[in-house]
């Protein structure tokens, strides 16, 4: 408790992080730091102001990982509920690793740091959920494709593996090889390839390939429906609200009517009495709203 | 009707194909099966533990066939009217028959026993369900499609089979090389080949190209359509349902009001006799709520 | 006037070329002559059996001949307001020149007669006219989308066609290069070779496929909308029926009230002069419907 | 002031250049252009014609900046205004740097003035207007496929950089070959390339080739559904309007039989005085339409 900002502060920097001009600042260090990686990737420049680059990058990565600290000491019980501050720490934690070990491959991951951008600004943050949201309602499809892509591919490590080893030696090979005729890239050289031994192996291709486009164009349509019907949902909404509206005005101009023909029947009802008159059979007409002295 | 099994047990088989743990144990089933596969593929395993791994799966077969014909002995009648039991058949049937022959290729097709994850998963049922109902639909389309690569297959046949045999030199030659330029790979090399010696080659195929796209595009556009329109047929059947009952309601609330009229009419109609009023052009207004005292 | 066949021949004819059975009659002899088709592509069979597959084929040719004639005398008027008995006469005409001249190109194209399935039967008939419906309504697209090319053609010839004759040698070899650039097929290679001698090539294949793949999205998506309008526009119309037929029947309710307000109005009326009631201001309230005395 | 038009003259000629003639006009020049152009990548003609057709170019740049001179006189104010003239200024402009300077690449340059076509005709104005304006929409989709084409560039560059230089030793190397990628063609060779030193480079193209196709999908998506709410904006619109045109007629005809019902209480009123009637409940039941002596 003692190192915790006072709630006032806390208020104060969770105000802050909501902020357009956070939104700005953070999307000003992005393009400086990705200004500076393009820069790195020059090799004359990398190699006079490498180290200068290196150490406005340290800052940078500093800045980011004070601000995530602030953000987490402000907000501390929301701040793991929301995925986008994972997604910050992940990336901004990427970075971090290559300063402590040597591996270029970490190294070069700290590109993704500039993805970054995409948690700040709210206009990306929604077009990525809505990517996202709408992966769920294709799950099966998705399951399916898979399930697909699996068997295809027991199925050619087995029958092509031993004549084709580069293309279906292992079951990884013929994953990666399947996953190349999906994309429809080079399956005719492949299937070519693979006929002049196996003289039927058109029939394992064009099955794999009329399948999976199939199960992918599903997949697009979903995707297609799915938004389309986000869309046309509210469109519809409004229409119909404007239709019921209008309804129950009309209804409305009705029950204002019967509301009349009450009070002139409540006013006609002593001449009745005086008349000697039965309103015995008004009770099957209108049983609810009849009989105007019991309101 | 010796072996057959009681009524009661058939009862209760039947329901336990229909349950939730019938579903998981053949899914746990289908899942160790895959990994048994997996392993398969990788030569020094199954050099050292392959008849282990065969033993197993032989196991996991005849579990197959055995539920297979307790299901069959359970729901006799039923059994063969579920595409989806025949689909089980034909699966489970693959993977016996190489236990009987050595042929690789069927040995490989074993694979083809994972699929029955499909038919026990429901989720994934009804995406198979709706990929092949969208096909009916379609007919003329594939129909069109299937024709147009049939004469272009003769006509390639005829001009490119002498000069070309790799290409077009059988019917099935020339069937095979036109799938592969309607999924436009490798089209271009192709052509650039057959133009060399015929030089208007490109008409042949730009023409294919353009109308199988054209067939295919309306073979994509119809599914779109067709999916689209399952959607929002039900959407707007919704929206017409709220507007429908509010109308009803409405209609309800005037027609209440017509017999508050009535009434009262009935209820003046005394009134009227006594001043010898003739209602006789009552009839050409309101022919059928007219004259209460007839109700 | 001699030779034409008599009216009531030309009844039963035309009535004939409708039925079923012609339908069912030519369908049968393209298959046959399909089938003919295949067999002639077999080397060893179109070697010993030529001759007389030769001979067959006339016979069906001479029956397509026939058929049309009869069509032309029978219905001479309609024939040729159909489209697709112009579509007939071409593709049969087709067929009876390589009986006169010897080029092979001409007699492949005997296989084009096989098209004649679609004139026949109706399912494809609508295919084809669906497709070719969707082509007006496109029209400024499809004439951009050839602008665009033509322009690029003649600025790539100018750029590349010095130093790539093969690609952009002349304005005919630059529209087929673009043509599959346009495909997306082997773009790459081409553009690798061009930017060998022309560094900034890139600008020239990226923009091109920018504008162009946005172009034919924009060509799908017309054909897309346009077949999803056709669809839901009969759709809400039923829609639209079903609330307006609700309304028109609510519409006839309240005027059967009207009416009978009307009566009794005309039943009280009397009783009003009696009272020396002055009804001056019902005109301004209802002025089309009041003072039934005028109905 | 002096060599300004007249105001009557600017009114004359701002006139015609909304006229069909001056469209057909500078359509038939720019179709004339376009035959020259033609000619031109003819050698044979070139060489002899050569000096010819340029001349007769010539004039019909002169023809264009004449027009455009004439227009911007004639509608001085508001020439700036409208993007066309924009492109119209661009295009012609592009034409005339050829004559000063001597480079092969500006001359090429001179067939992008067959575009002005497009901004002379309105059907096609209108197509182009229809592509730029989907993209707005589209913004934030477009920025994200950027900034992740760009992420992986600057990965590709330092991961595959050293060992491949031809497709990732530089930044614009590595967007070149990762647009590539992109449109899916040539990416497996790429990848066996790359693979052969990085062998988990499969990681780097698969992610990419599935987080940017989902993307693309995303915008195409994004225009499907724009273009197809335009239209299905306007249907709705007009069964709207059917409906509440419907519902307001009818209400127009309750609010008559309400109208009807007042009046026929102003007619009782007098009796009702005379029975000593109080009709102090009205109030409650229709507070606005009771009471007709206060109308």
């Amino acid at each position: 408790m003692a190192v915790e900002a006072s709630p006032l502060a806390k208020n104060w920097l969770a105000d802050w992080f909501e902020s357009k001009a956070y939104e700005l600042g953070i999307t000003s260090l992005i393009i400086v730091n990705s200004l500076l990686m393009v820069l790195e990737t020059i090799p004359r420049i990398e190699m006079t102001w490498g180290p200068l680059l290196n150490t406005v990058q340290g800052i940078v990565v500093a800045i980011f990982v004070l601000e995530l600290s602030l953000k987490l000491a402000a907000i501390r019980a929301h701040f793991f509920r929301s995925a986008w501050n994972w997604f910050d720490v992940v990336v901004v934690g990427v970075s971090i690793l290559p300063a402590t070990e040597a591996f270029a491959a970490l190294r070069a991951l700290r590109a993704v740091r500039l993805l970054r951008v995409i948690s700040v600004r709210p206009s990306l943050r929604r077009v990525v959920e809505g990517f996202l949201n709408a992966i769920p309602n294709l799950g099966s499809v998705i399951v399916l494709l898979l399930l697909i892509l699996f068997v295809f591919a027991l199925l050619g490590t087995r029958l092509f593996g031993g004549t084709h080893p580069e293309l279906f030696g292992t079951l990884g090979a013929s994953l990666f090889s399947l996953f190349t005729v999906m994309t429809l890239e080079g399956w005719n050289d492949m299937a070519w390839d693979v006929m002049e031994i196996h003289r039927s192996a058109w029939i394992f291709f064009i099955s794999f390939i009329m399948i999976t486009t199939w199960a992918v164009l599903n997949l697009f349509i979903g995707v297609i429906v799915d938004s389309m019907q986000q869309h046309t949902r509210s469109e519809e909404a409004a229409l119909e609200q404007k239709i019921l509206e209008k309804q129950t005005d009309l209804a409305e101009e009705v029950r204002l009517l019967r509301g009349q023909l009450v009070s002139l029947r409540a006013a006609l009802e002593p001449q009745f009495a005086a008349a000697n008159i039965q309103a015995a059979n008004d009770e099957s007409v209108a049983p609810t709203a009849s009989r105007p002295t019991q309101d």
